[in-house]
């Protein structure tokens, strides 16, 4: 079948790299991402979405090569500044990466919804595939801890470096939160749905949280297929595996096609993965792993390849 | 008589320079600067107070020494990338300075009084003397011009490069400004008042367009003392000379006495004007050119004698 439109539901930089991929070959409007917002916090008044902005950063070719988020070539003057006031900022912003914040923050205030401040930065920033928030409104991720209590998402993940041991993950205002009529409508043409090899828990859980979002995904008969983030028992990145073990959860492919359950028809399990049990889901073996511009843009190529061969 | 407690009004770059005479040579506690702020403005969501922030920079020795406002040093790496975001800033930010304003804007969405968040920003930076926004409120000065209507005053002053003729100017909001306590206070326990060589009409009169704040200071028995910033018929700097011609005033030390009328009680010209008529008044004629340390503490010390000396 032929892929006019694919939407991808997407978290920060594990995520993003497949997103670059598919950007590289796709044309730009045959591309949608729904991107995760639960991570989103108000700091310094400021309004930050960073897996959005990876996601920006990335497509349009500004992302740190190091880091895999923030602003290549960023500095801290501001940072340093409220330093030397006496503040102790434990989240970066890069004096780059501030301008990001400030137009959005601006823009925001000035009653635009997120959906549209994002297409305007995207925009901006020459990013040609459609990058939608998974919402308007606010649904803030927050972390239920054995040892610090709950905490707000970035708490939990910057200042506490995903250290303390998961109990539960709570979206809040989620009752509150509606689909966009853009994320509504990108669901509704799309003929092929993506999950990215984000952290299903912590990245895509906050999407699918989202009132109506699961609804408007089971509802369509395409392909619905996720990208393993786990390899042979690991994570590429992150705190994907010990929140699995914190969680009771056994850390292997298998969990995570479990744990999105009917939503997927499809799972990219990685070719190291070997006997894998995944239950009557379409599925394929590929080399996930994306080290570099021409992985990300073959791990792409053969899951679009897979998916028209359907 | 002894100056225990001296309260200055005061406007940005011009004012500043007698501003750091005077702390380099009283004590802390005896030094308090009511701060013009209908220079204010929000932009891209940040509150900026242009003259606050020029006498701190100043007073903390931030201050950027070529142009006297701004931080020494500083760079432009948040301007830089909302540009190549297409927008078209035209004032000013350095990185460095947005950690001022973001800190402020911050407080201030908290509920915090300026007040409360200049005190605040003053003790992280280091800065003795009490810096007292004139009003917590915000009292924008709107300058009526011939060529451009109405501008906010960073726009003509900033934007337009104080170039269209000024018709009259007004004082936004001023009506529902108040006399802050500290403001209140401070100007009930001065020993002397002294208005620094600051714009009379930009700088100045904002101040005095709070309400109540003429009448407290007319209140206080207490030698009340301008410094002169014509000289000779030209201004230090900036459009002082330019907009006394526009209002039809001639530009001599004379025509500022006047403006300020019943206020003064005496009046400090420069040295090298001569044959003032300063109607009354108690004056004395100083060296009011202060273009170095060294001579902003000798000016500052010349007025405190000669205040002392009454």
């Amino acid at each position: 079948m032929a892929l006019n439109r694919i939407v991808v539901l997407i978290g920060g930089v594990g995520g993003a790299k497949l997103g670059l991929g598919l950007a590289r070959i796709l044309p730009a409007e045959s591309l949608t991402f729904i991107v995760n917002t639960g991570d989103d916090m108000t700091y310094y008044g400021l309004r930050i979405c960073p897996d959005i902005d990876t996601l920006l950063y990335t497509l349009s070719g500004r992302v740190d090569p190091i880091n895999g988020w923030g602003v290549a070539g960023d500095t801290r003057q501001m940072l340093e500044t409220l330093r030397s006031y006496g503040e102790m900022p434990w989240f970066g912003l890069g004096d780059k990466d501030i301008a990001t914040h400030l137009l959005r923050t601006s823009m925001l205030n000035q009653g635009k919804r997120l959906t549209e401040v994002i297409a305007y930065l995207a925009q901006g920033m020459g990013v040609a595939p459609r990058v939608l928030p998974m919402a308007d409104e606010p649904v803030p991720t927050m972390i239920e801890t054995l040892e610090e209590g709950t905490l707000a998402f970035q708490e939990y993940f910057v200042k506490h470096r995903w250290q303390p041991t998961v109990k539960m993950i709570r979206h809040g205002n989620a009752e509150h939160a509606t689909l966009s009529p853009e994320v509504a409508q990108a669901i509704a043409e799309a003929d092929a749905i993506i999950i990215a090899p984000s952290n299903p828990w912590l990245s895509i859980a906050p999407i699918l949280a989202v009132p109506s979002m699961r609804e408007a995904l089971l509802a369509r008969d395409v392909p619905r297929v996720a990208v393993t983030p786990i390899v042979k028992g690991m994570a590429i990145k992150g705190p994907t595996a010990k929140i699995m073990t914190e969680l009771g959860l056994e850390v292997t492919a298998e969990s995570v096609a479990a744990y999105y359950g009917p939503l997927l028809t499809g799972f990219i399990s990685d070719a190291q993965d070997i006997f894998l049990d995944l239950k009557g889901l379409r599925s394929a073996a590929f080399d996930t792993m994306m080290p570099d511009e021409a992985r990300k843009i073959a791990l792409a190529r053969e899951l679009l390849e897979w998916l028209e061969g359907q």
